[in-house]
């Protein structure tokens, strides 16, 4: 009788105990900072998971830094993003690598972006975490790659499509997509105000366009 | 009688008056003065126009110096140009306002970069000589735009289209017909060897390349 | 008797006419700019004149434009300088050409800095104007040779020096005035604050000291 | 009598145990690869430790890579550094921190350098090892503080004896000495071949400099 009892205690805890969520951290710069703010493209993220009832299955964190780089990324790794147990880590940086030299002379060489990504990546991996890579969007809107960083983005960018290659990540492809984007959504070759406030940082639109794609490529 | 005497005459004496040849000097950066070296551009010019019996109504000359960006042809101008007594001179400058921006951190900002190619075209025709504008070609030869300063080039290219309609100067467009060329012939994607030698400076086949544009644009 | 009354209208006339106030432009950039501005130091050096009863000697005035390196100098000498009719002209140049290396990639090079200020000084002396050269104050006040650009700082003070001495010009030489004044008044070390508001443009105890000093320089 | 015998048998054990050497290495960029070449100052002290019989006590190592910033030496420290097992280890770092902003724009920003430096630290001291910090000593001779990374060298050299202080490291400051030994041996103001080949690397004279002072320094 007891033991009936106990059993029947179990089956209802058990009826209690929620699935842990899988887990998604996006790891990056300041867009990813800002993607965390209201209207930003983790908080429409985690609206869109309530709203479609996937709030159980998934759960999204943001672990974005204004001004970071690669490297910046791999020092903080463990403090901010192995803490928070990710089943899955989305790295988004490369914006600053690139534009910092031009702003402060502290850009990152193309050889060491590649070592210090392989080395964060290899880190995840170790973990069983399933990393998904990004490439910077923009830094500059126009369409005819007149924007003074476009040459070393596109080569960035690159570096960032074979490695996702190379240790079998999936990977979103932004440099790609926005330039696209851009192409149907922006005849006046303008600078910025198409997906981004700046140029570089995502206005409304841009949140949303990023929010479905990750929606897209995330949510099972 | 006295009718023929005076033709005969006339005939002599315009034998004896050489008509003085239209003179084109080139006027820029190492491109150029490379350019008057065994091999380069002016000098294939100048052996065509021998070859074609041109070279008394045409003559080339190079003025350029490794280096030079545009504020220095403003400062050497009179010294450099003015002092060839061109009929027509073609400015190819460019490259050094942006690459130096990276390399030295000297490079000319794009606004200054219009201000000076500006007052130089203008002291130019003040003194009726026809200018020719180009455009700066490449720094890399990469046909993705991947070439770490395409984004400026691009940029400073366009300055100068919009410089050649605003004071009425013919243009040569190398930054679009090197691109062309690339898309053609450079399948790899190779930095240089296509049509520079170090992604910048011209080889055998670039020099011939720039040497038939001239003549086409140059010669009638 | 005709000669006599020639003459007495002569000794009137030459009553009637002033004597020109000698004429000092200064020449420069946003230091100068502001100088010219309530309570800079062309301002107070205009008012002492005044004060002093010499306006009718001197007359001072500013042509500083904001961002202005060497070369921007000599583009606009003939428009901005030469057209002020000036008997004395006090360059003070220097803080961009060294600045913009960090700040866009677009200092001016030691040599041609060099260059365009040898070339700038011949213009105005072989139209008999009387030519003061300045070196560079400061970007950062710190006292132990610890603000970043000081190196470069020193540098092209020291050409400022020589071209003084091989033109024979007179020289206020701010960047040692400033320096010695830090290392009495500035005990904390600190960035700005001290003769500066930001490092680089002068607060009021700054635009004082610079008042006094070219007063004292300028006007016998 | 048993007391003897096991004395002796603690002698002859003693005898036959040899001590381990204590382990220093050295870590940092060219200046520290060059180090561990003949002639270079890591080969002149391994040296010396052999003439004074005291390399049974020590032993000296070399784990410096060209090109490398602080962040580098973060990355390979487990690699290069953790596996040879030192009991000591002498950071000597900053040079291209602060030169690679001006040569390539991928300097390291001064907040970045002493949080990578901390970071750096701590993971040494964590594994008990002793950590020596060393100052950048020089990108140019000149005595005047007229060398163009004066002011930054300056900057980063207090950071490093800052964080000696903090983490309670010795602290060999090659800034200071090596200006110092110009301040009496540089009489002409030469950027370069007192101590340095070319202002950066060490030569003959300063390869012997630095050995001594880190033989007085290191081994007791």
């Amino acid at each position: 009788m007891k033991k009936l009892i106990l059993l029947a205690g179990l089956i209802v805890l058990a009826g209690f105990t929620p699935k842990k969520p899988f887990k998604v951290v996006f790891f990056g710069d300041s867009i990813t900072e800002y993607g965390a703010q209201p209207g930003g493209f983790i908080t429409l993220l985690r609206d869109r998971l309530k709203t479609e009832q996937k709030d159980k299955d998934y759960e999204v964190a943001g672990a974005g830094i204004g001004g970071n780089k690669i490297y910046d990324l791999y020092l903080r790794y463990e403090d901010d993003v192995l803490t928070k147990n990710p089943d899955e880590v989305v790295i988004w940086v490369g914006v600053n690598d690139v534009w910092h030299k031009r702003l402060f002379g502290t850009g990152t060489d193309w050889d060491k972006f590649g070592r210090f990504y392989s080395a964060l990546i290899k880190k995840m991996q170790a973990k069983n975490i399933k990393v998904v890579l990004c490439t910077p969007a923009s830094v500059g809107e126009k369409t005819d790659f007149s924007n003074e960083l476009d040459g070393d983005l596109n080569k960035y960018s690159q570096i960032i499509r074979d490695l996702a290659k190379q240790y079998n990540c999936d990977l979103v492809d932004f440099r790609y997509t926005f330039h696209e984007y851009n192409l149907k959504n922006n005849p006046e070759n303008k600078d910025h105000d198409i997906l981004t406030k700046d140029g570089v940082h995502l206005n409304d639109v841009g949140n949303k366009l990023v929010a479905d794609i990750f929606y897209k490529t995330l949510i099972k």
